[in-house]
């Protein structure tokens, strides 16, 4: 494929100045119509070393209102990128929506210059370009619109502009020994390479075909966008005014019209039906085996820190199902320094901005630490899926997210429990009812609690279609008995620590075997 | 002084239990009630290595709300943060209004670990302290609390827990080499210090101290908050009393009543009242000249980056005084990964729930990079000032603290330079129509343009105070004039290129003299 193109492209000065000035003014206008859109636009720049990234994406941005975008070079990552998994600083700087995010080399580094370096393993492939398909579809699938380019020279024209480059005191820095090891390995690393390419031996060439490129891909997002809307506008009226018509006489009379709850077949008799809440535990066993368990996990929380593994734990469960409690004793003893405690609660408006991955992703322990997530990813297909938060399509989707999600977390040397507290109907509202008594307890509870469980049976279809679904051998969900306290918090920590001996034994053995 | 601590101190069990679940209890309710009444606190934990501080910390933390506090270790600067001023680190993690954030050592480490290792000089010591103690007042006059604790243990005790860590192979990787240095120099070290002492051989005793003297203090802090609400409701009442009377025969003829413009005795006929707007400059003059300064230019970033040089440019000046397109020749030449366009509108939700520099803060540049922001920090003193969004008394302390931030950003290395694109009412006008003509232009004027245009000398008046109270010989305004657009921009660029060839040829002298 690459012997077919034309690397000697060029064009007119006077066409190039006339044409360019042209796009420019359209996609400034493009900028403003997808921010009003809530489009967000991603743009990645690829290309061989010298190529004139730095140049084109500068002439890019020119046209481009400065409130309106970003721009991540991304070279090595840092200290604290290293630290966290491959995908972290790219999920994290993913734009918001109407925003557009300009990456001066991009996750396909991954398999492309570390691959050509030997940072990448071979057999590290499959993995690698599993994850960017994963991370890039669920980005599209939200509305993101991606534009790939990569920028092509040819060998000769390379070793002339790093030549060039270092026979200027002031440059020569820029040419590194892998640049020059890349250029006599031209032919091997372009065989990596499979993206849009753009010629770009002659800058102002190159400069009009991707801001053409850009324009005409956000052009057609942006159509795409509006047909979309108005269609489901038509939809909505269409349905507003069959619903009209037919209400009408019956609106008299006061009543709400109920509402169905959409029974998944094979969920209402699924794995909590079937959990034992009669287990307990009592006081004096209690003590002394969280006792032990707490001292147990202050020396693996230190095992873990100097081994480098990063720990997830996300709590799920009944609202008064005692995850704080849980939590509690699960944090007691450890370095403050070591774990952070992340809360969830409704999204903020910026959160809300971004895809609904994104504010987890931000929290994503370092190598070494632990984050506890008292309540989860999982609200996707919980609240967010009963309260009509998200289209049935999107939860529906959640499940494989989520899914890849955990999957990337784990091959990064994670691990990853999560816990569902479960509570029968009863406890929850004798626990309800002490919270509202205590006067202490009583800013616990809310009217939101009680209507929350008027819709217990829709929940429990949810729960046990998302344990079902995301119960997996490498991120299990561990269902914990919880009408007894004491035995619930027990069974959290005896879990942890399990999880965290097995983690640590396996590593200490792989790195032996290195030696 | 501290020859009088009884380091003995201790408390009996049963005591302890009791007393610490009551203090827990308060301080809970209290959390709850400060994010109320929006009072941000910082906690921070200093001491001596091995006095247990992770452990105090987590049992105060046991007592709060994991949605409300941030903890933060604040041991060696990540990369990222070494590039960056000392405060940075610390300003970017300023708690928000009704947040706690807790810091295991602090901006203190530099005059005392930082120091004791050398690695703060005793000639640097002034200057240190000037920052801590300004950052500490500017925070504390915004609101916060901020509560410092030091942990106190004996020499022999220090010794004694250093050995025990070191006796089991689990914890040995705890103690460094520095820690046994400090101890055999424990009364120098201690020297160092001056902050609330917390006598912690007894880890009960330490823990109810703090959660004692936290609580206190938090309240007390909550109970002038809420006297001070009361006085300020108090006195609006009076006066909406007062003004009822006295409005009420004259409400009905529907006219507003004309505010005075405060004066400013001294300010009329200030800075701007000689700003000769009559210079200008040919096209022919004006393209040769740019594009000599914008080569220029490239190259000098690419030295300042080598030569690890941050750069802080804030552009102001009157709606359509050329901002924009001086940005543009300013960056049109750059590498972008170098630089970034810093665009400053009305501040986020989150942004007002922080000091009002904290979002500056947030994007001061590397080392080596070039930070332009599109209207800056001075809005505090401007439109803040103009419209009544902060009070009489913010904005006239803003003043110092502005001095304060960039003479801090001076003394971490940087090139600092402040422009005011200057022109007059008729050439504001003129704009102002052409772009309402131009239907390219017409998103860039609005309604708030020409409401602006109308407060021009009170503008005027806010400007000349700043230019007299905010230039410094270290981070100076220049004021451009701005009628021609061809002379403002190359004068813009000039000043860039005089500043950074002075700047780098500085640090290329002291870094030779070095060697």
């Amino acid at each position: 494929m690459l012997e077919k193109i034309d690397l000697c492209k060029s064009v007119d000065k006077a066409v190039y100045r006339r044409e360019h000035e042209e796009y420019q003014e359209r996609l400034g206008a493009l900028q403003r119509s997808l921010k009003t859109a809530g489009i967000p636009v991603i743009i990645l720049f690829e290309g061989l070393g010298s190529a004139g990234k730095g140049v084109q994406i500068n002439r890019l941005i020119q046209a481009l209102d400065p409130r309106g975008f970003d721009v991540y070079a991304s070279s090595r990552p840092t200290e604290e990128e290293a630290m966290r998994p491959f995908l972290w600083r790219f999920w994290t700087r993913t734009p918001e929506k109407g925003r557009i995010a300009v990456f001066d080399r991009s996750w396909y580094r991954r398999v492309q210059i570390d691959r050509f370096d030997g940072i990448t393993k071979k057999s590290e492939l499959p993995e690698a370009y599993r994850d960017i398909c994963s991370f890039e579809k669920q980005l599209t699938d939200d509305g993101t619109v991606i534009i790939k380019l990569f920028l092509l020279i040819s060998q000769k024209e390379q070793k002339h502009r790093f030549k060039r480059l270092e026979d200027s005191s002031e440059t020569a820095w820029r040419v590194t020994e892998g640049d020059w090891r890349r250029n006599h390995e031209y032919d091997q690393y372009l065989r990596i390479n499979e993206e849009m390419i753009i010629e770009a031996t002659d800058k102002n060439y190159a400069t009009l075909k991707i801001i053409r490129c850009v324009t005409e891909k956000l052009e057609q997002a942006l159509a795409t966008y509006r047909a979309n809307q108005a269609k489901a506008e038509a939809d909505q009226n269409a349905e507003k005014h069959a619903g009209q018509t037919k209400t009408e006489p019956t609106s008299t009379t006061g009543e709400l019209t109920s509402i169905e709850p959409k029974t998944d077949w094979g969920y209402e008799n699924g794995i909590l039906s079937g959990v034992d809440l009669t287990r307990t535990m009592d006081r004096d066993t209690y003590k002394q085996k969280i006792d032990q368990l707490q001292k147990r996990l202050e020396i693996l929380h230190s095992e873990i820190y100097r081994l480098r593994i990063p720990v997830v734990l996300g709590f799920e469960g009944w609202d008064a199902g005692g995850k704080g409690g849980a939590i509690r004793r699960l944090t007691s003893h450890l370095d403050p320094r070591g774990y952070q405690v992340c809360p969830t609660s409704a999204p903020s408006d910026t959160e809300k901005r971004h895809h609904y991955l994104w504010r987890f992703w931000n929290r994503m322990p370092k190598e070494g630490h632990i984050a506890v997530f008292d309540r989860t990813w999982y609200g996707r297909v919980m609240v967010e899926r009963i309260e009509g938060f998200c289209t049935e399509e999107e939860w529906r989707r959640a499940y494989q997210e989520i899914n890849e999600m955990e999957a990337h977390l784990v091959s990064s040397g994670a691990v990853v429990l999560k816990f569902w507290l479960h509570i029968d109907k009863d406890e929850q509202e004798r626990r309800f009812r002490e919270r509202m008594e205590n006067p202490e307890k009583q800013w616990k509870i809310t009217d939101e609690d009680w209507r929350n469980r008027e819709k217990w049976d829709q929940y429990e279809l949810a729960v046990n279609e998302m344990l079902v679904r995301t119960s997996t051998t490498y991120a299990p969900w561990i269902v914990v008995e919880g009408n007894c306290k004491y035995y619930a918090r027990v069974k959290v920590l005896e879990t942890v620590v399990e999880a965290l001996e097995k983690k640590i034994q396996e590593k200490t053995q792989s790195r032996n075997a290195k030696k």
